[in-house]
């Protein structure tokens, strides 16, 4: 499909579109680029890629198609080094979590010729680093491409089909649509979770073995969004600042009234909302983007705490249930 | 080790400790009582005990241990047909989420010689009714008592035999030490996930299709806890409201700070407080509360869409790594 793959770092997702792309066959080649020489020896070690260099400008030469996988705050450094070593036809493309930042910083090192096609795979673990990655996370999900109007449709579908043979289903979207659309879906979501677990840090000295102790009510599924990429995620929020500023203002109006609903104990309206949340995990659920075993299919029993033995749902048709009327508890 | 078990309510919890109570032979009979004649049919048809009532009075008659495992809204009226029938020497608990409310409604139907010992099994899915249930659900779990001082030393320790013997570590802890610890591992989270699933559920009408296909980016996790049984949360905020105000108030102080590096650009502060949350998930994943796995073991590639094969990670040694200096994405 492609002749070289240039991938420009290689932690979770870079490390998993070179795991793909060589057991599909997808590109003949596959050139790894990192900063950090560690990071790099680890990739070769992996036997992630056919050729290693720390010189970004060296893994994308004569590369027909080229994909950044940093950290959005190192994008302004990549794309002035590789810039002029791009060839001729080339895509550049890339999986950062927001879009009208990135495109305004790679836009201008963009020679003419060269087809910018900016992308975000909506797949990920809390799991950072070349290791963490492996050849199913794009299956099934779906990687939104965000090219201008003017980008050649030829290259925009070679991109997509080279998505498609990741696994993912592509969507082409405006770029400050999809900006705003994952503030709410993600980037809150991230916020929200490292906050509250900040809070519970907070707590620490007096209560932490009460908070891991009772870690298994709700809070453990917070802390899994918030063991995220740290430097990732404050590139996020530095770059998608009015987006995630919109969205959490939303969420913090609607959290007002539930906070008043609690003060004044109106259970009416907490059951009305506690209720309707249920249909849109069963939409989820129902479009395949989530499992429906419970706790995610998460090892229950002896499996989670060490011995090997699984112990699944003795009932096969369990589902999300219509409120019974009382007696669940 | 008991002689008759009544349970009142056969929810998750209270037919998953039926199913384990019968399956390691901790009582000599079981039987069930529950207010809807539909979900009592329900519990018959799976077998969870030996006899079957609507009357609650009828089903502790002669019980040594009586478990109240309906929503705590129900409780009062529980207690109002249970009480006169309780037999001397029985013991009384529940599995409630929230104590000092429990004990408050319970106690004064408590005849003398009769010992309550409130509980709380910190163990759930979000689903619901009978057939949610699994003899596994408490292995691992802690379960917490909050029985007066003044309570049998006895009976207590019957009740952490009979938790212990479910798969349980047990906890004695004060009531209002309880319902605060759980107010912020548990009752906030619930809270902020009901009320992120409510702002997404308002956009609906613009971005439906974005919201389901977007939500694998980190908004599925909060809607598997807001899929949580309405009624029985509905009872929880209604009864731990101050408990849960002064948490909420806490998580919305921190979240001022957080909104504001956002809306100032403070990278630092950000990176700061997204590098601290990933010990508290290594000190959960550690107690053995959690699962190490990526995405809790969620079944990754073509499993997740439906087909039958299983994706593990292709390296068994994948952890959460200390940030490695900016490769990872």
């Amino acid at each position: 499909m492609f002749n070289k793959l240039a991938l420009i770092g290689i932690g979770l997702i870079g490390s998993s579109i070179a795991r793909a792309t060589k057991l599909k066959g997808l590109a003949k080649t596959i050139a790894i680029s990192t900063r950090k020489a560690a990071t790099l020896e680890e990739a070769r070690e992996l036997g992630l890629g056919d050729t290693y260099t720390l010189d970004a400008a060296e893994a994308v030469k004569d590369a027909d198609l080229v994909i950044i996988c940093a950290p959005v705050g190192a994008y302004a450094e990549v794309m002035k080094q590789i810039g002029p070593a791009l060839m001729p036809g080339a895509i550049v493309s890339d999986v950062g979590s927001v879009k009208v930042h990135v495109i305004k910083v790679m836009q201008p090192h963009i020679p003419a010729g060269v087809h910018l096609i900016p992308g975000h795979p909506i797949a990920g673990t809390e799991h950072s680093g070349p290791k963490a990655g492996f050849a199913e996370l794009f299956e099934g999900r779906w990687c939104v491409l965000t090219p201008d109007a003017a980008v050649d449709r030829i290259a925009v579908d070679r991109l997509i089909s080279f998505w498609g043979a990741l696994g993912s289903k592509v969507e082409v979207m405006d770029a400050a649509h999809h900006d705003l659309t994952l503030a709410i879906t993600s980037h809150v979501p991230h916020l929200i979770a490292y906050n509250i677990v900040g809070t519970v840090d907070d707590l620490e000295a007096a209560t932490q073995s009460e908070v891991i102790k009772f870690s298994a009510s709700g809070f453990r599924d917070f802390t899994r969004i918030a063991a995220s990429d740290p430097v990732m995620w404050r590139d996020i929020f530095l770059t998608n600042r009015d987006a995630v500023l919109e969205m959490l203002g939303r969420f913090l109006e609607d959290l007002s009234q539930l906070q008043r609903a609690v003060r004044v104990g109106d259970g009416a309206a907490m059951e009305a909302l506690f209720t309707r949340t249920r249909e849109i995990r069963r939409s989820i659920i129902t479009a395949g983007q989530e499992t429906a075993a419970a706790d995610f299919g998460r090892p229950h029993g002896t499996a989670e705490t060490g011995a090997p033995v699984p112990a699944p749902l003795d009932t096969p048709e369990v589902g999300i249930r219509e409120h019974g009327g009382g007696e669940d508890a």
